[in-house]
């Protein structure tokens, strides 16, 4: 897998190492802002690296609630800039939805890689219709161990920057289908979801999703809006993610390294017949 | 240093290890939505680690360009809910200042769309005022090398969770004078920069910062709002980061780990005159 040209940009830096001072060249994690357009009205902009910008924007739309189903988007497109740069904003056209662009703008006016920093309201932070994952999904716990290694041997970027976050999609069986990149974990989780949203592959009910960084809050609630069973991370949770997967029955697993993991909710779904105590 | 004690949460999980289940008590950084409200109106919501949310305000109402000095504050205090729960909402009076929650909250919208590509973002954000930190400030690589071990070693909360970010604030001689963990980023720098704030430090023009995840764009633009002139962390930082670090002659390091570092922009600051070319 060949990272996306623009997700790396290369730059003179200085080493200091010892005291001794070298120049090389680096590469960097690119970091750009994504302007989301509906209706032609600006709906919110999220720091973004750069590459599967329409995935971006439809897993947007999908995990935050906006939108349910691939049915609802009338049109899907990055617009080109008439001075040949960069597209750096995805336009799209929904149909049957209650979308209201000014109420819901307000409620996104927090720029920031925090996928629900801009809600105006704590009482708005779940997202509207989220549903208990398929309660009778099962995963071999030994083929789970495995996919941090797949993960990593897969990332495209993360090797030559250090600096980029990764979701992955695997089918029931472990095999990956989708693994996508961002400076921001909420995009990366987004790209994944809209691939999905867009292949018409929605709900994820027998799939499991790696990430690389920490489960946090949002993390689980976009799993979820995607119907995902299982989610797992090499690093900790938090408190409320853990809340929220207890209470809508997703699996979430943590420290997830060598032959190990911890398991925060719903254990059932990845605890083999001869684990089971 | 002592964890705040809203900041982990305890909670029994389940441990897989080589096939083996056993019960533990796992400690969970603490996520719950802050919401600020200025004169009244809600402004904002952030998903913080609880602790030091006073300072989160503050430090958030500085480094987004709305306040620029303690004066400014009017009124400052974490609203105390009838129902005896946690507080999880903060309220801000301001004076002397051009507020107007509405017009602010689209102000704060276009100030993040500006144009969608990393300079007009940049310049967007030149407008809010944001200067060159001090070009006369100098500091010891030798002492930089130490400061990751200062961070960790003063760490209260990452050690038993694994989930928390940290920034912290060091003097001209490497003394460490705050350190605020947040499960998010952002959170940890806006706190010490309220911490400053509300202790008349401002501007920080004779300090560095170190944070423990990335040097994102944000977060070079938060330490410019401060003053700061040195930015470390032990990771990557990305592509944007480095632009607006040049722009703004902000000394950008990366990769501080042991006894090398690399710097991205303006290494005038930490590189000793023996060291030089």
């Amino acid at each position: 897998m060949r990272a996306p040209e623009r997700s790396v940009e290369l730059t003179q830096v200085t080493e200091w190492e010892d005291g001794r001072l070298r120049s090389l060249q680096d590469s960097l994690a690119a970091e750009e802002p994504l302007e989301i357009r509906v209706g032609g009205v600006p709906f919110t902009v999220t720091m973004r690296t750069p590459g599967h910008d329409i995935e971006l924007a439809a897993g947007f739309l999908l995990t935050e609630g906006i939108i349910q189903s691939s049915d609802q988007i009338a049109g899907l497109r990055a617009m080109t800039p008439e001075n040949g740069l960069r597209s750096n904003v995805v336009e799209v056209e929904l149909k049957d939805t209650e979308f209201d662009s000014d109420s819901l703008q307000r409620n996104f006016f927090a720029a920031s890689s925090c996928g629900i920093c801009g809600k105006a309201s704590i009482n708005a932070i779940r997202v509207r219709g989220l549903k208990e994952p398929d309660t009778d999904f099962r995963f071999d716990p030994e083929v789970l161990c495995r996919l941090p290694e797949t993960l990593r041997s897969e990332q495209a970027v993360f090797s030559r920057t250090g600096g980029l976050h990764a979701a992955a999609l695997f089918d029931s069986s472990g095999q990956l289908l989708a693994l996508r990149e961002d400076i921001g974990r909420h995009n990366a989780v987004d790209k994944v979801a809209g691939w999905a949203l867009l292949q018409n592959k929605l709900p994820l009910s027998r799939h499991v999703m790696l990430v690389s960084g920490r489960g946090g809050f949002e993390i689980v609630q976009k799993a979820l809006a995607a119907g995902i069973p299982i989610l797992a991370s090499v690093s900790a949770p938090s408190s409320l993610a853990v809340k929220l997967a207890r209470e809508l029955r997703l699996t979430l697993v943590g420290f997830l390294r060598g032959r190990r993991f911890v398991i925060y909710s719903s254990e059932f779904r990845c605890v083999c017949a001869r684990d089971a105590r």
